[in-house]
């Protein structure tokens, strides 16, 4: 009989719990509460509102206009409208991310256009950018997944070179850096989300919520007439004409704005980001010195100039079956689930190769839409990202670790070197 | 020397608030310090949700499919896609309401197309519709205005003679009926804002928030799948062929989910619903009866099938200059002022004679958008719409009354009559 649980055999570990970090109960209901009992919850420029502003503002030091937004989703949109993205655009985006780093392109009647990955990062790989280039390329969304900083400078340059925005999605990476600057400012615009709360959401989650930032002043005011009617200082902010002309109603279109108890959420999340951030990077290394000669689970690489920070979706690892004799990741998965320990899955499978962008689909009536057949659009289809393709199947990921329980980070590696030591005995 | 207060006189009244009632703050609390500990901001399917989403489909009694949103501007982005409005499309809608409920529309590519108000009721004129009517027509929106329902009957007419969706926004009057039934029940989509909170906000007010209503199985599907992205039951609710084929990332491209926290606000709201309704019609009828005589100052007159409610924003009144020998509006509510009561302005001018409608405005780089004009936009301009041009500058609001206090209502009355009887002495 084997030694490992799946087959019959001791577990390696047992937890009750896998965190013991507890978020600031108190504070977020006593803010909450003030809120409620001024009637606060939609006015823009409370003095929460506005502290969170300042916070997140050093948070993207060197970053000027920074824009409180109601979720992630909305954000990428105006990230999107900010640099001009209209209809009959093209924007390339990465194959393996979450929907919203590209498909809110759509609302705006643009089509995504799907990029490589560099396997070694799983981020998108500079490399891939300038085969996809039309001349209806408007903008790249850089999308810093699950923690991990992008390579931004080659981005960069494949950008300026053809006159393309770049769109960083920070949504899962709140206070990394790369070159020694915050996510977020590099690009010509940065998205962070803020779904969920501390521990499991966003790295600063406010329930539901985004932040847009921009150092252009030309971008910020186009958000602002998109989707901040009657915020506090909009007479003020609206400079440009002829933006000038309009009344404190904009262009009514939608609506961006955060509540205010998503705000002070997110303010008592900033308090504690760079302690959660600081605790989450030492587990990893913790674990994965104790892992390191397991060949057939590899971390994924970063970049020299980053410093991967945030980590939603927690850290990836990268399976190789042919490591171990040819065994499935889902097989491994389980075989260190059964052993009482933990790893997550690859959450996305590549976006090219899904529904509707596998087929395409007409959101509009009679045919109408950006990704309709009826209007031409035509899918990459398989073999069009072969590195994409070849590693999406094998991604697996840590689980999250502020402040595990005593043992537990000595438990997973137990529990994930006993597996690929005997892994012969699942195949 | 006059007995204006404006002029020097005595004030005709006094008080140091004007309104008593208040908001159930401990449950508020409770349910959103639920939420805080359960860290249940953002998942669909929470209790405190059902019990929301089970209350408000209640209230709009007969309608099958009832979506919480994050703002009414979304709710109204999701009516109009939900009927299938999309680029190239044209959406009618009356120049006298907020912005949002028609400028949503445009960021499907649709262009707003503005029709002329009953200047008794100021409600959409079901007797303008077909003029504005064209083959590229999709949708009317009926704004029930601060309360006032719509003629419904002649409006739904002639939207199925012409094969064209009524989406009915219903933002200012919940709990409001026509013909019995409840608004947001009649028309092809029903879409509430429930932004900001009692007793000044929407009549359910949730801080930040909106409902979408359909009782047409296609049209919910549709709104699931443009920004309903993994909501609790997305996988069993998508029933229609292509949506089946979706992962529960549907189409991602927007972002309408609620946050908890607002729907508890939007659930206690409800509770008071029916008394603050009630309460806000017994002494709008009682100061109307006080001041009945004043011919200046009439209310906005009701359909015969209407039964008003809400009144967000408040019962409009129509000030009549050739009653008062010339006198402006703005001088009367200015006396009113004086003499310690008050009354509200107009809120909107009409959007044909605003800008950006009223001189046309590109969104997009290039030229691009539906109002530009090198896309051909052309404003409808002054004199298109005679009724609404004549009556809206002279429109009035009284304020908010839920339980004023002792001897306010008999105070508003004594200073406006005090104003009309003295008129002459402000021209």
């Amino acid at each position: 009989m084997s030694q490992l649980a799946l087959l019959g055999g001791p577990k390696a570990c047992s937890f009750d719990r896998v965190e013991t970090w507890e978020p600031d109960y108190e504070r977020e209901i006593a803010l909450c509460s003030q809120i409620i009992r001024e009637r606060a919850f939609s006015n823009t420029g409370h003095p929460i509102a506005l502290e969170f502003e300042q916070r997140f503002r050093e948070l993207v030091s060197g970053t000027e206009f920074v824009l409180p937004q109601n979720n992630g989703t909305s954000t990428l949109i105006a990230g999107y409208f900010a640099v001009g993205v209209g209809p009959g655009d093209e924007v390339i985006c990465p194959t393996y991310t979450w929907i919203c780093s590209f498909a809110p392109a759509m609302v705006l009647g643009a089509k995504p256009v799907f990029c490589d990955l560099d396997p070694e990062t799983l981020c998108l790989d500079p490399a891939d950018l300038e085969r996809w280039i039309t001349p209806r390329t408007r903008a790249i969304c850089v999308p810093h997944l699950f923690g991990s900083v992008c390579d931004l400078d080659p981005i960069m340059e494949v950008a300026r070179a053809h006159g393309i925005a770049v769109v960083e999605d920070c949504s899962h990476s709140h206070g990394a850096r790369y070159d020694g600057k915050p996510i977020g400012s590099i690009g010509d615009v940065g998205c962070f989300s803020m779904q969920g709360a501390s521990p499991s959401g966003k790295p600063v989650g406010a329930g539901e919520g985004g932040v847009f930032c921009t150092n252009n002043r030309h971008y910020y005011e186009r958000v602002l007439a998109f989707g901040h009617f009657n915020r506090y200082n909009i007479s003020t902010e609206l400079t440009e004409p002829p933006l000038t002309e309009l009344t404190t109603a904009t262009w009514g279109m939608i609506k961006f704005r955060a509540t205010n108890l998503s705000l002070a959420i997110g303010l008592v999340a900033l308090d504690s980001l760079e302690y959660r951030n600081r605790r989450i990077k030492e587990n990893y290394d913790a674990l994965l010195g104790l892992i390191a000669d397991v060949e057939c689970l590899r971390p994924v690489k970063s970049y020299p100039k980053a410093e991967n920070a945030g980590f939603y979706g927690n850290l990836r690892l990268i399976f190789h079956p042919e490591a171990a004799g040819g065994l499935s990741p889902e097989r491994f998965a389980a075989a260190v689930a059964a052993e009482g320990a933990s790893l997550g899955g690859r959450n996305y499978d590549g976006y090219h190769l899904t529904s509707p962008f596998s087929t395409g689909m007409a959101f509009y009536d009679d045919g109408r839409g950006v990704i309709s057949p009826q209007e031409g659009y035509v899918p990459q289809g398989p073999g069009s990202l072969p590195k994409a393709e070849k590693v999406i199947p094998n991604i697996l990921a840590l689980p999250t670790m502020i402040d595990p329980p005593d043992g537990y980070i000595e438990g997973m590696a137990t529990a994930i070197r006993k597996v690929a030591h005997h892994y012969r005995d699942l195949l």
